[in-house]
């Protein structure tokens, strides 16, 4: 399913990129002055082959799944709080659930690897790997096999839309995501680690060395998704990696929300790069790592707004502008149709 | 009618935001994850005096006229483009009037001093002081009682609502806005004046020197809004200064849009600083001018966007970012109702 998905990811049409900028630069306004907006614009042009970009038809995924690596004491919060947050989704209150109806996408929650046992509800789907990962400081946190099958588990998650946002939830998923960008992008943990959910300084040292150690244990090949996965790697983290495959496989703009997801996003790149420019950066969070591992993707984020919940938040308040994007596009009037003057000679 | 509105603007409810924080502390995330959504839940509710505030009645006001230094070829576009462009808002057209429809507020324009005779229209407000400013590198812009008429132009048009936007179309008012700016925070013009709708290195260098020319003719007193307004400002800024301060008098938070909505903002704020905490900054354009002038204020964008449009497009983009901070205070569940765990000790 994974090599039948990455072969499947194609570049961006340039065709329907020139005929979106061609009607941008006809609209009533001075050219380029949408300024992000209209690269947005002909971004949705070129992942959905139309000149003329539709985001009706929205989702957000919410991946769940524990990490052994919190007996290590890493995380402000137990992680039973990990299957309680997933039981708050399902009964709409949390912040993700908010956000979602207020984007009209349609939220769907996936345990991808909860330590606990979920009950049975209509908007859950259960694609369990394990029960949590094993404890990466001292051991590989999953095989190769659970890698493949995490990835496989976010391919089978995606449906059909036109918009799609990628989010987690899990106790513990800040340290696994630091050691995967350390590894990926070649910088100390000390660089790219953050204080998550909100540790002290005891816990934030802690952390750091927890990954330092990981690190030196596994020494897993950077290039290689799997590998980094499998070492240091979280359930919902390669889900989230298999969901922007599909996305970008069906032509579908995938939007990316704090540092989880993007540390996801770099291990999807290492398995398609062409998977790039399919995402669609919603902002930068607090987390020191974030903004050199979106740099590291070439990716600029469209918000600054010192967030840090993760849960798909992010990305699914940059709906919004994507939104604005296409019905600008669709919508505006050019300067014949309203007879307005152009720019003098 | 100034003195009156002026009179009415007090300090916000510190007990409605001190509320506002503590409901945000007991919702289901890290405390203090949703970042400056939260910052501008508690200030909404300092605004409104209620902890949990609502903006589900939205204007967004478009002032426009005309500037006779545009005789000194400042601008990329011929004047008459003032009128066509209002007429473009009337007939729904315009970049503003799909942000607006998208962010369902009303769009209120208002023609405060447009040079052409503009015809009547259900959803227009005709306001006009005067057919167009004087060029004002040989003559101040206008009287002192056209200064106050303008303000009160735009304390006349604000309507009772729980959001506001305040926006401009004016050819030729980055030049007015540059000279305000750079009157008001002691600079010198090559450091506030941009390239507006897109002009070339020779116009660029004459609208810099016409600047200069302007302030070293008028040597208006930066902290009287009325001298500088006078001598190099707008119609439309001075309605758009006036709908701030009748806004901030009614408790209703007004956002500001670009670098002309800002030296709008400086005008208002040096005829009554308190009205400064009921602004909200949507964005920062790609003005030089902007980033300064914002931080004259002490307002941080929440937009980064390359925006360079005017007409209230980035004030009325970022109510979506307004929304979602009111929408997760009402609508979030609590740890306690959700039986969510809280950090350990």
């Amino acid at each position: 399913m994974l090599a039948e998905t990455l072969a499947r990811i194609g570049p961006l049409d340039r065709v329907a990129m020139a005929a979106a900028q061609s009607r941008l630069d006809t609209l009533t306004k001075p050219r380029g002055s949408l300024g992000r907006l209209e690269a947005l614009a002909v971004q949705l042009a070129g992942i959905s082959r139309r000149p003329l970009p539709s985001v009706e038809k929205r989702a957000a995924y919410v991946f769940v799944a524990d990490h052994g690596v919190t007996a290590e004491g890493v995380s402000a919060y137990p992680s039973e709080v990990t299957g309680q947050m997933l039981a708050n989704f399902l009964a709409g209150g949390a912040a993700i659930n908010v956000l979602a109806r207020q984007a009209r996408a349609k939220l769907v929650v996936v345990d991808v690897g909860v330590s606990a046992e979920m009950p049975e509800h209509p908007q859950l789907l259960s694609r369990k790997v394990a029960r949590g990962t094993r404890n990466f400081v001292y051991t590989p946190a999953m095989t190769r096999e659970h890698a493949v099958a995490a990835i496989e588990a976010g391919i089978a998650s995606f449906e059909p839309c036109q918009l799609a946002a990628v989010g987690e939830m899990g106790i513990g998923n800040t340290t696994s995501a630091a050691a995967i960008v350390a590894a990926a992008i070649g910088a100390p943990a000390c660089d790219v680690t953050g204080r998550g959910t909100g540790i002290d300084d005891a816990i934030f040292a802690r952390k750091i060395a927890v990954i330092d150690k990981a690190l030196a244990l596994h020494r897993a090949d950077p290039s290689d998704s799997l590998s980094l996965l499998s070492a240091v790697g979280g359930f919902e983290i390669g889900a989230m990696a298999g969901a922007m495959l599909a996305a970008a496989a069906a032509r579908v703009p995938v939007v990316i929300d704090g540092f989880i997801s993007t540390a996801a996003a770099i291990v999807a790149s290492r398995l398609c790069a062409d998977v790039v420019p399919y995402l669609i950066a919603s902002h930068v969070s607090t987390e020191p790592g974030h903004r050199p591992a979106l740099a590291h993707l070439g990716l600029r984020p469209l918000l600054d707004l010192d967030l840090r919940l993760g849960e798909g938040t992010g990305a699914v308040l940059s709906f919004g502008l994507i939104d604005a994007a296409c019905r600008l596009i669709h919508e505006m009037a050019t300067f014949d149709e309203a007879r307005v003057a152009e720019k003098l000679r």
